[in-house]
């Protein structure tokens, strides 16, 4: 039986391997046709061999050599585009269209170039002088990171072509990218495009390195290899939570996004406003993607007055009448039937008609939950429980206190929402859950839903833990982004012919730097 | 018996104590007749509520107020200096001229200095801004900041005056401080003017709390405890570990400082050139403060040649004719003989002359150590034991090779010292070491010393694991110190008067931001 080979120190190779895959193609329940291999702890050994060398190799190019790689990377997957959302179609089940096509291949290529800038401007090493003490710093090349990519954007966080990887390249770091099992074709598409980038560019060839399966353990040893750099995960908590322990012990940065269930709070007067409209907004935003996105709102506070109730009536409607989208994998679909029964057992009743869809195909019907904030706040653990996928829990809330305590039992999350009136009749009420609520994300917002995470500097998809591991940094925005794949170097009194050219007084690459306390691109 | 109060709550009160102790003069090994108390949970869990409601209180008050705190317990500490030089004499034996009085205090004012100013131009909260999307995000307090500080910085690192304490007030965030068991009248003192100064400057005065003696375990639940920020450690790398893990488990980001050998390479221009001027600048870098600073050179690279024999012999000279200075306490004493024990068992000859010093205080000979590269090289690990004190061991280098090898071979360090000819003959040698040493530490020094450490904004006084948790931050440095104690806050079409003033379109705080890629402080 053929099965694919993976790519270590520069070479496409047979694995040595410890076990075989097969992908399911979520749309039909069937097996795909294709065979990948779980490697052993010799192929991890040699990845990292490899990656140590090329970090090394990494530090003599030039930045505009890793810029070229990333912009002919981009290039090629836009050259290969029906390919590609052909394989993620058939092993995630996610729509060509517009998700696939027309929305998460153009922000992956858009994420490349973006780090491709950023390589080039220098932007995320801020450089700093102090000319009095002739001290001189600035954030270099951690070394090679390792990626855990997760199974809902076989594009956009992919480990081998998603905001990580493209954050840890534009650092000058070789990439160990684990594929995920879900969707093992799409990424070694994906790796192959990479390679031949990778040659175009002339940098070194093990820059970009492939594995398929990994066992647990093996996982565990590379994050606490002293070869490693760094690490992300994105993906389960009780996962992430094993490899973080094990990069923890060893003091390797690591960078894990764990869970999130994204709290909006729908504040009275806009309810009274536009309820309905929200409705609509509410329930595209939750099912879009099958609900299977980091940043979907799966918990929604709502006033318990007429309004609240004709919100989460239409809310319930319009899940009813959604053709309920395919999920990721078996895996997934269980996991949010167990989460839905473990809402329902914590005392959540069901806003939705929830007969089985009947198709051969990953999914449940789209399920809205109710709980009253009283009962919420009396187990708000179990009422946290995240329902990856297409549900949402809606708590009722008796007043803005209620509110303000609903909002403190929550734990870190990635974004919080805040819907008000336009005529200042909520803003009192906002002054008071505001705080609370911007204490516990990472990303705030007004009016708008959080399943949009824009590529901008700006941006900040991370948040307090379990959202994300450190809650000062964001796994997308560049340069901010590229910041975690970075160690900072401080040069004291060192010779000016011996320094990196970013910190020379002539300033020869025209980068931003804070010299003396002031951000300027001139020289010294 | 009278027994100092801890400071909880903006109250000067008995512990809930479960035990007591009494410090030691290490210069005459006498008890000290003060006695400070082991806090209980009880007293432990009022301080992080305590917290928890002055982190909500300070976010309400403009950053002027901490600048001005920061200031006013500055200027009191001047006014201070002859009780707090003699208290921290009496308890730690370092010498009150120079040390004392005129390098460490006055460091430890220009830190708070720092910081004030940090805290007034904003600089540290690295404003965002992306016009286009409407995404804005800056650095913000990220909660109660626990801190533990080193037995060897009686000011510039103490939990309740030092750079970590100064850096966490100064983003907003209220600190717990932990005395060190060996200085704790010291640490009395400082917490006293601190108060008197929150008092005057009008902030919450649960801003600054204080405890002397807690449990291990109690230290660990205080570490993994919800209400709690971030904490930092500095000190032995046993103790930071057990913490290290606590926060980890719970994400909640933690700063350590747990162990460095800073290595120095001598090249043989360098020592060629002036080997007698450069043992002299090592041995008083070395014994300065009886070798008990975290930047100490505790590993020299000589090379196997006649001027590397002449600068060991002359090294082994200097540290036999100069006194011996007092070591911090009996614990220190202890270590740094078990640790000499140790580099000896593993095979290092003693250069120097140790005839043990008869004198009623804690103190040992000053103890150089040698060692051939290829027997460092055959066990490496051992030859690093931390030797925290007046000792340090020569390593013999057959060659650049050796060198490099021997490099290749460290942990992770705070400092790395290169010293090479001035024309040029070492350049050579120099190119194949650097990138070596380069990896392993975070402040890269050319013909210097690394005891100095600059409070610089391009100061890195951090580095890969043990040196730190993170090579990514600095605990030295302002405003880059003062990141850590942050989380990133992102605003995501929120309305324009909700905005924190420094992300308002007409940037009334005349804050530095980038906005749109480009540093300034004009308004939008």
């Amino acid at each position: 039986m053929y099965t694919a080979p993976v790519l270590i120190a520069g070479e496409w190779r047979q694995a040595a391997e410890c076990g075989r895959f097969q992908p399911t193609n979520p749309s039909t329940a069937n097996t795909i046709d294709r065979t990948y291999p779980v490697s052993n702890w010799s192929d991890c050994d040699s990845a990292l061999d490899a990656a140590g060398a090329a970090a090394n190799t990494l530090k003599k190019v030039p930045a505009e050599s890793r810029s070229r790689f990333l912009e002919l990377y981009a290039d090629a997957i836009e050259a290969s585009a029906d390919e590609l959302c052909a394989l993620a179609h058939e092993e995630t089940g996610l729509p060509l269209e517009p998700r696939l096509r027309s929305v998460e291949l153009p922000r992956t290529t858009g994420q490349l170039r973006a780090a491709a800038q950023a390589a080039r401007d220098h932007s995320w090493t801020r450089a700093t002088l102090d000319t009095t003490a002739n001290i001189r710093s600035m954030h270099a090349p951690i070394g090679p990171v390792m990626i855990f990519g997760p199974n809902n954007f076989p594009f956009a966080f992919n480990g081998v072509a998603g905001g990580d990887f493209a954050a840890a390249i534009a650092a000058g770091n070789p990439v160990i990218a684990k594929a995920h099992n879900a969707h093992p074709g799409t990424c070694l598409k994906l790796a192959k495009l990479a390679f031949q980038a990778l040659m175009d560019a002339d940098l070194p060839l093990a820059t970009v390195q492939l594995l398929f399966g990994i066992g647990r353990e093996d996982g565990c040893r590379m994050m606490a290899d002293k070869r490693l750099g760094a690490g992300t995960f994105t993906g389960s908590r009780r996962a992430g939570l094993a490899l973080k322990q094990a990069a923890d012990k060893v003091g390797t940065p690591f960078y894990a996004e764990l869970s999130s269930i994204n709290p909006v709070v729908m504040l009275p007067g806009a309810l009274r406003e536009h309820g309905e409209a929200l409705a609509g907004e509410f329930a595209l935003s939750c099912l879009m993607g099958t609900g299977q996105f980091c940043t979907n709102p799966g918990l929604v506070v709502v006033p318990a007055n007429n309004d609240g109730e004709l919100f989460i009536a239409r809310c319930g409607e319009l899940f009813d009448s959604t053709e309920p989208g395919t999920l990721l994998s078996a895996g997934t679909q269980q996991g949010l039937q167990r989460a839905i029964a473990q809402l329902r057992e914590a005392g959540a009743t069901l806003a939705t008609n929830s007969t089985p869809v009947n198709e051969p195909r990953f999914c449940i019907p789209n399920t809205l939950l109710t709980v009253r904030g009283s009962e919420f706040l009396s187990s708000p653990e179990a009422f946290q429980t995240e329902a990856f996928g297409n549900a949402a829990l809606m708590v009722i809330s008796e007043s803005t206190e209620q509110t303000a305590d609903i909002l403190r039992s929550l734990e870190g999350n990635l974004t919080g929402c805040i819907y008000s009136a336009s005529d200042g009749t909520d803003d009192q009420r906002y002054e008071i859950i505001e705080p609370i609520l911007r204490g516990k994300v990472g990303r705030l917002l007004n009016d708008k839903m959080p399943t949009g995470v824009a590529v901008s500097p700006a941006m900040n998809h991370g948040g307090p833990f379990p959202a994300s591991g450190h809650p000062g940094f964001t796994a997308v925005g560049v340069p901010a982004s590229v910041v975690r794949f970075s160690k900072l170097d401080c040069y004291d009194n060192v010779r000016p012919h011996r320094l990196p050219p970013l910190l020379q007084d002539e300033n020869p690459l025209n980068a931003w730097r804070s010299v003396d306390g002031n951000w300027t691109r001139e020289p010294i």
